[in-house]
């Protein structure tokens, strides 16, 4: 018994949801709680019902197909989310939903009897815009009433608002807990947003973790002078400070990561910020990753030396906020046997792989094991129009999706 | 004939003029063409005919004071401005302003005879709100009408509305030109606005030339890349680009430049700007100078070949747009060596310094010899409510300053 997936299903439903969102500069704007993201919603469960499938809603918005109706069964949870970052790509997230959904519909067709349900989700707010991946929070138990009072986007809109405006009241979120219980397993197949696979030549990663992120809000503060009449050795040049900082990231790494760490210096701001004025103050964004925990704060620990010592050589203040605290997260070692046996099974070039962005699955991780399987993104692109992963490598993906969930399933 | 300043009146006045367009901050906000720079004008000229002297405006709204109705006679030309930068401090300018009218009056009531006539000057918009300094341009007539039609400051506002708004008439500026013949010599005493007089002792700073500018607005393109799922080895960051560039900032001031080398980068913008993106792009400003022509130019190539060399090694492209590019000025070595002498003469600790800003004088050796007198900034502030001068310090300059002039004019 080898069911496969019908993949020019998974074609047209692509480019059917594609459109829902779709800005005239050909990216996605299907931010959470949108109207477009609400349509989503709303296309998803009605291709579930099409499916002679059930559909459900939590509290949180988070969109559930079944076989049969919600019972306190344990279910093999698969699926990723619906909503985009705006300018996002097609596949983001949409593609794990559809394919999760064609899996479940295959089972359905084939009458396949398995041990453990089979439920697919469509997670709410994984992107982020109104903070942690919404969703997959609330079905873990991780949303507590004064998360829900902060919860506002970039433009100040409050999440209260923008779901009473759908008809969904906030507070229901704090009852789409479930029963960690009743939930054997999560699988989610998604791209991989980075170019390894792509330049590697690779059409499946076979995820064996998720890194930890360590994000700080850091300012050094030096002295406002003028550009011209103060001599180089007069002063104290807070943007100078953080050049010399972002020299010794490749240092650091050498000395204390591992090839999975990262670091980015990614949103920089000086004040005064005038061509003809020394430097004041530098504000910037300072996000550190890794696969290990203890690598990550061996890597923090070095940021914050190097940063000492540099201040204290320039005469600059120095202080930090952490922004973000996210340990990294191994995927079930069972599960990632199972994916690469069958990958091997089905001759696919395959190689483990940690994912470096945050992903439902992390959440989802400390409620159930967890596991995920990634299709190359061309390029590295993702975030973007630009995002594409060709078809072949998704069939593959998919197919792989399916055998690996009848396994875990233990369909029979 | 020793004649000296009335100290305490140059005090008194400064503490008159500090009340307008004094902010609740302790700011002077005074920028050109505002109702406080307006009034400062009007007060200018009270002044002025209090003391029995004739006043004048031209064109440009530069105020003149003069012994007798104007004529055709060389003068010795003496001044500074009475506009200021938004929250700036109120010696910039002003102390220079009321300094020439002090020497004037003591002229005029001493009765000494000179050669030459002596004309106290107040330029207009010497701070650039509307561009260049816009005074001592249209007198050394430079200004042109493509110049007019541009002249727009940073909100928008253009200079003919701001002029038309206190019944004057932008085409006049261009009438503002004065006979080179006619003007003998500039002599300006200001504000160091650096911290080397203050930190080193003196008391006063015997100007040899003003740095000239090369100003540049750069900007470095790489690829907008995910700050978790792109490895190092992977990214084209243009933000580790400029890190990069400016840690090898002091090796080409070192290699290429002289004690008055300075460079600058004031201004940084990356783009998209977010945490957990690669910098696709950054834009930022880069400010050189030093007194000499050549080295200023071998500054700036070695700046351009050290951006080269990074961008190729980063795989970033590279572009830049000249600001400005303004050469290096002497000050006239007859006007220098006065100074000095009277300097000597009266026992104040002098050195030699080069202005590293921007003044009216820059522009007045274009078309006759120019003189500067430095008096201390207090830690090199200015611009700053925290602009400070000792009063000692300022009586002395304005000593020198009265001792240097009656030189110059051949007082007899």
């Amino acid at each position: 018994m080898r069911p496969e997936v019908n993949f020019d299903r998974i074609k047209r439903e692509l480019s059917e949801l594609r459109e829902i969102g779709l800005g005239e500069d050909g990216g996605i704007y299907r931010q959470a709680f949108s109207n477009a993201d609400m349509q989503a919603r709303a296309w998803l469960k009605r291709k579930v019902k099409e499916a002679g499938l059930i559909s459900s809603q939590d509290g949180a918005a988070n969109v559930f197909a079944r076989q049969s109706a919600e019972g306190d069964d344990p279910v093999i949870l698969i699926g990723s989310h619906l909503d985009s970052v705006p300018c996002g790509g097609n596949l983001d997230g949409a593609l794990g939903v559809l394919v999760a959904l064609e899996c479940l519909r295959r089972i359905e067709e084939e009458k396949i009897k398995t041990k453990y349900g089979v439920e697919v989700v469509a997670f709410s707010d994984e992107e982020g815009r109104f903070g942690g991946p919404l969703g997959s929070l609330a079905l873990s138990g991780e949303i507590t009433p004064e998360y829900l009072v902060g919860a506002v986007d970039l433009n100040g809109i409050n999440l209260r608002d923008e779901m009473a405006r759908h008809g969904l009241e906030i507070s229901d979120i704090l009852q789409a807990r479930r029963n960690p219980e009743n939930i054997v397993a999560f699988l989610e197949l998604h791209i991989e947003q980075g170019p390894v696979l792509d330049r590697e030549g690779f059409n499946i990663g076979v995820v064996e973790g998720i890194t930890g992120l360590n994000k700080w809000n850091v300012r050094l503060k030096g002295n406002a002078d003028h550009a011209g009449t103060t001599p180089m050795g007069m002063r104290s040049d807070a943007f100078m400070g953080l050049a010399e900082f972002a020299g010794e990231i490749p240092r650091i790494i050498e000395e204390n990561g591992s090839d999975t760490s990262v670091a980015t210096i990614g949103r920089v701001s000086l004040f005064p910020g005038t061509a003809n004025t020394v430097p004041a103050q530098v504000e910037f964004s300072l996000d550190i990753r890794d696969v290990e925990k203890e690598i990550l704060d061996d890597l923090a620990d070095a940021c914050r030396r190097a940063l000492s010592a540099i201040v204290r050589r320039r005469s600059l203040m120095f202080e930090f906020d952490i922004i973000s605290e996210i340990p990294p997260v191994d995927c079930d070692k069972k599960i990632v046997g199972i994916i690469r046996d069958e990958a091997e099974i089905m001759n696919i070039k395959h190689r483990p792989i940690h994912s470096g962005a945050v992903h439902d699955a992390q959440i989802i991780s400390r409620i159930a094991p967890v596991g995920m399987i990634f299709v190359p993104s061309k390029d590295g692109r993702s975030h973007s129009p630009a995002e594409w992963t060709y078809w072949e490598d998704i069939e593959v993906g998919a197919n792989l999706f399916l055998r690996t969930l009848l396994k875990l399933a233990e369909a029979h």
